[in-house]
């Protein structure tokens, strides 16, 4: 008989015999499976933290103790534990449940997040909320070790240790990152694990007595040996955190005896639990980084479905910065934590010298590159676009204020899909287009990315190249990559009644709403703007002797975007023009297929072409 | 004789006989307060660098071996000692040389700085390109205590301790942040000070030892007198720095030696200094927050000179915050290592437990202000608008995704005048309005500021406030406070001719105009905005009902800003209008005293009028 069914929510899960908890978390184990196989997901993360959430809620008292989830993509237990079992089918579904937790989809979510290392500075201020309204609660925050290293997660450590409140912190080692372990944080937590961790510290000790020639030998290695076996955790110790760890985290009961036996103790604490990453499902396990995120998968077999004929815009990235890299030995390429994602692997497994995984530290990642190029080094930063907006100061201050050649490689702009608003890149093209020096590009398709991926390197100034998730419009490739004038757009077709400027890859859509306009009788223009900024000004005043009406199509929000630099320069021009401006208006996206959210926001062919027709039947 | 003068290049101070140093420095710190009480400046920092950078010039062989100064305010005596003695005077006015280090302003200036905790990033990306073009300089990063609570200096260490490449990092620990310590790092800071050290380090090893049942308690004693003797600096060693100190970094004698003795050590180092704020001018030791950053003083009493009769902006945010929190005690108030520059002092000392400073941790404040408000509080984080830009991902993700009721408080938006571009807070109304959720306020004056500050607590959404640096315009202070509509602006006059929609700061010099064009003949109306967003559009449709002719101004870039908003209106709108819009010009806005600059961009009265009178010809 299954256990899972009959939990309804955590006051049910705690009513069950602790012997029944390994059979739940099996069921749960293949709910995962089943589902994820369907919708694609966070499948690796999600099964390797199934025992600690069982766990939380089993011991804690859950919705009043709160639980925060660092990412969120590992709650997928959670979800299932917390009354969400029928809607479990439709997660990362249009209209159905979101993959990450969501304040307004259940009172367990108590924190929503989607982007790294901000759960303890949100589990510390609803420490200090309890504290003030003298609540007895707990507050559990429960974050991933590729997490910590981000900044802000040090900051927060460092004020909780400040503070001092009752803050209990799952450190769910998982001993990878999205793709590897990086960053002296991750050597120190290996030195946790490893039965060499003992030796470690003596060699250290023993480098670090050299520097004082009037402590004997014994003395040092009576300290070192004290030190290393004493004071592990030394590190989190410092920050003022009481460590505990490490603990097997797919252990349930080991999981609950532990817990039970810190969730009284006072201040900040930090237990170290280690998780393997993919638990219970063989194809994740052997292959982490794949099941990181994925697509829809065979279960039997874990093979990947639905692929795409055409290569991706991050193939055609990863290509084209290999071959510019054989011919130019300052390109250096950076990624916070990304290798896979952002296509950078070819890059790293060839130029490893040249390759800098900093972990999820974006911040550090711009400015780290801002001294590369001010060293005469020709950086790409390759991020997601929703992640770029983490170092949005060091672009501005650090690279565009001195105008450094920095290249950022911005991949998933626009609307990402599945993953929702946490991760749509439907912003830079507003907060970078109003930063000075700063040139922002968006290719039509994964050829002309090549081509301006040159132009990037040779433009000698901050470059913003922003590109969308997924298959490319499956053109043929150029084999020689050639590099593409700054600022300057290119008309695709031109006609009389309404010009229509696209940029990136609402071009292709854009010639296609042409050709369904045509047989309306509307003689439609396309123009391929290629820049956001500099902005063909040139383009734009030849556009208006065709036709004063103007349409702009861009994969971003309409605040602030390349439409508005368009309603921008036309009416600074005092021009005579109307404008019809299609992009995202201004609330946050909601999750679900690319291809039903651009129907719904009047961004594909179809929609385009009626929306258009309908505007110039207006007026 | 005095010894400054004769140098003109750091190859000239290398040539100095050692016991002539002391007196060099002397002479730097005559010069420097001299200079900084007739054009306001970074004293206190830079007094109590002088014997660092002097060091480091004499012992490194600079501009080759390069020095990256953390935040630049202390870098006054670089550039005493780098070729700019004639320039010195202008430090800080229009034309002059700049405040902080510039690489265009020198090649000693390696890298440009002006907000805290960058230093590490770009230091380790020069000396990763040292390593690559194989050459054989040394990379010296000069850091504050206070930039060390900021995490990308986290994230920079942790990739540091990871790459393993040659670099020295001088810690220079004034023992007090622009304000206060705070953060663990802080305590840990001042346990490597103290005589007490080792004792608390026994206390802390025997409440770790309590959880050990089975050691005994002689080994214990041991190994805690062993761990603290032989251990200090244990959190840098643990992210892969090797430690020294800490060292008087005001004794030049003692500085050269140690430095003699790291500069050949290989891997990342960290030197401890500890030096004194203000070191050398008694007004400054005694009061080195009043002396971080000060206008005009007047050198023999250290009393500020050239007062204004009215409230500054500041002030009035910081008694309307004391008004409404004696009402609420959900109010609570988070500030970046800022009190007294966000006015947050008073509060700190009324409500010392709902006060919080977090350090430099503009992320972490953004996201444990969402933790408070998540949980039924009220937060406001008062930033400056530029340092706003360190935590616009978790503005956007953490707070306004969630509609989460956090009210920022940016000061200083807008010129802020001598501090130059990485200080302006030019760009605030650009990347917040495309933010869903958010809405984004102006005061026109100190007396507006207040009913708005109630406005943003009520308004239970995300708000920004944002208001500019010095002094309000004198207006009467109404008693009570009270709240203004959400959205909705104010008609200030009348006129046929032209509307000017003016925001903030801008309104009063608008209604200025709007006079100065009357006398010419023209009828302008003026209309106070207070919001861009949500923006007043039907205030704007009545406006066009006057004229079709629209003026904006603002004291923000255009590029995505209050003007560009407008644009979008009236252009989604099919308006048939002609729109003039004023503010800064895409290109970064030097240094110089704000009414200089206010003149130089259209942005004061009279200029605004010739601007608008020109305009109206023109069509």
């Amino acid at each position: 008989m299954k256990v899972l069914p009959s939990i309804n929510a955590p006051r049910d899960l705690r009513l069950i015999k602790p012997e029944l908890l390994p059979t739940l978390c099996e069921e749960l184990r293949q709910e995962i499976i089943q589902t994820a196989s369907k919708n694609g997901g966070h499948l690796g993360s999600s099964l390797g933290a199934v025992e600690i959430i069982t766990a939380l809620h089993y011991v804690f008292n859950t919705p009043e103790d709160k639980i925060v989830f660092d990412t969120g993509h590992q709650a997928y237990a959670h979800k299932l534990l917390t009354g969400r079992q029928k809607e479990f089918a439709s997660i990362r579904t249009k209209g159905g449940i979101s993959g990450f937790p969501k304040r307004h989809e259940s009172e367990h979510d108590t924190f929503g997040v989607g982007h790294a290392s901000t759960a303890l500075s949100a589990a510390l201020g609803m420490a200090i909320a309890r504290d003030q309204k003298k609540e007895n609660s707990k507050v559990i925050a429960v974050v991933g070790d590729g997490c910590m290293t981000g900044g802000m997660a040090y900051e927060a450590m460092q004020n909780a240790g400040l503070l001092r409140t009752d803050l209990l912190v799952i450190l769910n080692d998982n001993q990878m990152f999205i793709s590897q372990r990086v960053g002296a944080l991750g050597k120190a937590l290996t030195k946790l694990l490893t039965t060499k961790y003992v030796q470690l510290a003596e060699e250290k000790a023993t480098n670090f007595l050299k520097r004082f020639d009037e402590v004997g030998n014994n003395a040092a290695r009576l300290a070192k040996r004290a030190r290393a076996i004493l004071f592990p955790g030394t590190l989190f110790e410092e920050m003022g955190f009481r460590y505990f760890g490490p603990v097997n985290g797919n252990d349930i009961q080991a999981m609950i005896d532990v817990l039970e036996n810190v969730k009284n103790i006072k201040g900040p604490v930090i237990l170290h639990v280690v998780t393997k990453k993919g638990k219970g499902y063989k194809p994740a396990e052997d292959s982490p980084t794949k099941f990181h995120g994925i697509g829809l998968f065979d279960v039997e077999t874990g093979d990947s479905l639905g692929k795409s004929d055409s290569i991706s815009f991050t193939q055609a990235f990863s290509k084209a910065l290999l071959k510019l890299a054989a011919k130019d030995d300052k390109i250096n390429a950076i990624t916070a934590a990304m290798p896979e994602g952002t296509g950078l692997d070819a890059f790293r497994d060839k130029y490893p010298s040249r390759y800098f995984d900093v972990g999820i530290a974006e911040e550090h990642a711009a400015t780290f590159a801002a001294g590369l190029a001010a060293s005469g080094l020709k950086p790409v930063v390759a991020l997601y676009s929703t992640f770029a907006q983490r170092c949005y100061d060091q672009i501005l201050h650090d690279i565009a204020l001195q105008n450094l050649p920095v290249v950022f490689a911005l991949d998933r702009a626009g609307i990402v899909g599945e993953d929702g608003p946490t991760h749509h890149g439907v912003f830079d093209l507003s907060f970078l287009r109003e930063i000075p020096h700063a040139i922002v590009a968006a290719p039509a398709d994964e050829n002309e990315l090549q081509h301006l991926l040159k132009t990037a390197f040779d433009a000698k100034a901050p470059f913003f190249l922003r590109y969308p998730r997924g298959a490319g419009f499956n053109v043929p490739m150029d084999d020689k990559i050639k590099a593409i004038p700054v600022g300057k757009g290119k008309w695709l077709q031109r006609g009389k009644d309404v010009t229509i400027l696209a940029i990136g890859n609402r071009v292709h859509p854009a010639v296609e709403a042409a050709r369904l306009l045509s047989g309306q009788g509307i003689k439609a223009g396309v123009i391929n703007m290629r820049f956001v900024k500099p902005l063909d000004s040139a383009l734009i005043d030849d556009a208006l002797k065709h036709s004063d009406r103007i349409v702009t199509v861009e994969d971003n929000v309409l605040a602030g975007g390349f439409g508005s630099a368009v309603a921008e320069y036309l009416s600074d021009k005092q021009a005579d023009f109307k404008l019809l401006r299609l992009g995202y208006p201004d609330q946050f996206i909601e999750h679900g297929k690319s291809a039903l959210l651009y129907e719904q926001y009047n961004l594909d062919a179809a929609h385009m072409a009626d929306k258009i027709l309908n505007w110039l039947k207006e007026k």
